[in-house]
């Protein structure tokens, strides 16, 4: 099933996608995505709600689709440097040696970089003139757990989204830590919607691809990650309990705009367009603020 | 005034420090410090509490106080290196050239770190053999904003707390980000109360020290800060909008452990103190799980 959270006429609600329409969770369904996926057995709730007689539903053209999960419980957590060829691009770009990790190297996105899968990406030209793309698998968690097994853990997976983790180059590197420079506001596009894990048999058979302007600059397969979903999410639960809604991004494969010669950065006007195979396309403008 | 939250005979509530007792926040009153932060005036909601002849009070100490802020809506955000000592202590240790950040260095602990100014700190020795101190002064965004000048950026300031940023530098340092090491569960004690920003005229003017079993560690002032507050909160709200409840801590001055020749770090049955003057003491003992 594929959720969404929307709005319309003003109001926001959640649904789940039917052919070309929303069946909306109104009353007598938790309010929100969140609080759907702290419920016992979300699926079983998706499940009603697809047979529900009395839901109503709306064209899905008519409503503005927001983030699935507009505001979660804390960052977004972010895993950096996860595709070998993307390792290697950002490494030797650095003048750094080439070095595969070893551990994950994990940041975060502030809850305010949130965004919706077709919104403006506003860019403010005296903050950055390094904005660069990050198209990327996130996986939405389910059911929370610490020190989950690597065996088990995909059955903590609620389901999956695109992000586009977009990237201020040059604050990145000038503050050192990752965080700044993955934190301008609303540089955390995401969706279109989570599809649910039992619609994506193998999370390490995708494709991720971005294009700019419609030409293709990433084209990566999930199959090339060095810590894949199920490791990932073992790993970082051995350090901390993972909760219901956390979004865990899983990194981006090689083809990002800094790594490139020349490089290459966004600009107002520009369209950057993020897809995994299975799972959907979210395609954002860059707008000048 | 001293903003608690706190929790007896099972039940959370919030309210202030009038000497030995605390006048709860009942009906009539937001549900939580983040609700009285997201009104247009919490000082005034604190004046009435204070006045209030209806409101009860319980004595401070029979009340298990926890976090002022239990739950935030984002991480809590944090600065490295921010004391001069403290960043020539770190750069040498980790072999590095030692030179002063020109500008800030910020990472993020997950807000499951979040826990009581006088709770236990859980310590697995499988997942961190280096658990280290670094105490902290803490600033409570009150009004958020953007590009907040410099000279009005303390006019956001709700208040203050003591922070002790508890970190695991094996983690830290096998991750390469921060997030990971800075991020185990209830590593991240605060409180003991938000004492006002009205009641703290300079926050450059405080002494910040920290003892482990009694052994004092840490000793420095915040006039030795790189980035005093102001500034800080200027440049954050440069790149990010900040959010009423916002938790910024403000980096710790040296005296940490893994910097000591040898290195020392907590081992359970440690108490930590972290004190600041004129905000209070949070006392933690680390208990091994």
């Amino acid at each position: 099933m594929r959720v969404v959270s929307f709005r319309q006429n003003g109001k926001t609600d959640w649904g789940i996608v039917s052919e070309d329409r929303i069946r909306v969770a109104g009353d007598g369904y938790p309010a929100t995505v969140l609080q759907l996926l702290e419920q016992d057995a979300p699926m079983d709730i998706l499940s009603r709600l697809q047979a529900d007689p009395d839901a109503t539903s709306v064209p899905l053209n008519e409503a503005e689709l927001l983030a699935p999960i507009p505001r979660p419980r804390k960052n977004v957590i972010c895993l950096g440097l996860n595709y070998a060829e993307h390792a290697r691009e950002s490494l030797q770009t650095k003048g750094l040696a080439v070095e595969m990790p070893e551990h994950p190297v994990v940041f975060t996105k502030s809850t305010t970089t949130i965004t919706g899968p077709y919104a403006d990406i506003p860019l403010r030209s005296q903050v950055t003139r390094e904005l660069d793309w990050e198209a990327e698998l996130a996986v939405v968690i389910g059911r929370g757990g610490r020190d989950i097994p690597e065996a088990e853990a995909l059955q903590h997976v609620f389901g999956y989204m695109v992000l586009n983790d977009l990237t201020a180059r040059d604050l990145q590197r000038r503050h050192k830590q990752f965080f700044l420079g993955k934190s301008l506001d609303d540089s955390c596009p995401m969706g279109p919607w989570i599809v649910t894990a039992d619609e994506v048999p193998d999370p390490q058979n995708l494709n991720v691809r971005c294009w700019v302007n419609g030409v293709l600059k990433q084209d990566g397969h999930t199959s090339q990650q060095i810590f894949p979903v199920a490791r990932t999410i073992a790993l970082l639960s051995q350090i901390m309990t993972l909760e219901p809604g956390d979004i865990i991004s899983t990194g981006t494969p090689e083809g990002v705009g800094f790594a490139r010669q020349p490089p290459e950065f966004l600009s107002a006007g520009d369209v950057v367009e993020c897809e995994i195979s299975g799972i959907g396309l979210i395609s954002n403008s860059i707008v000048a603020v």
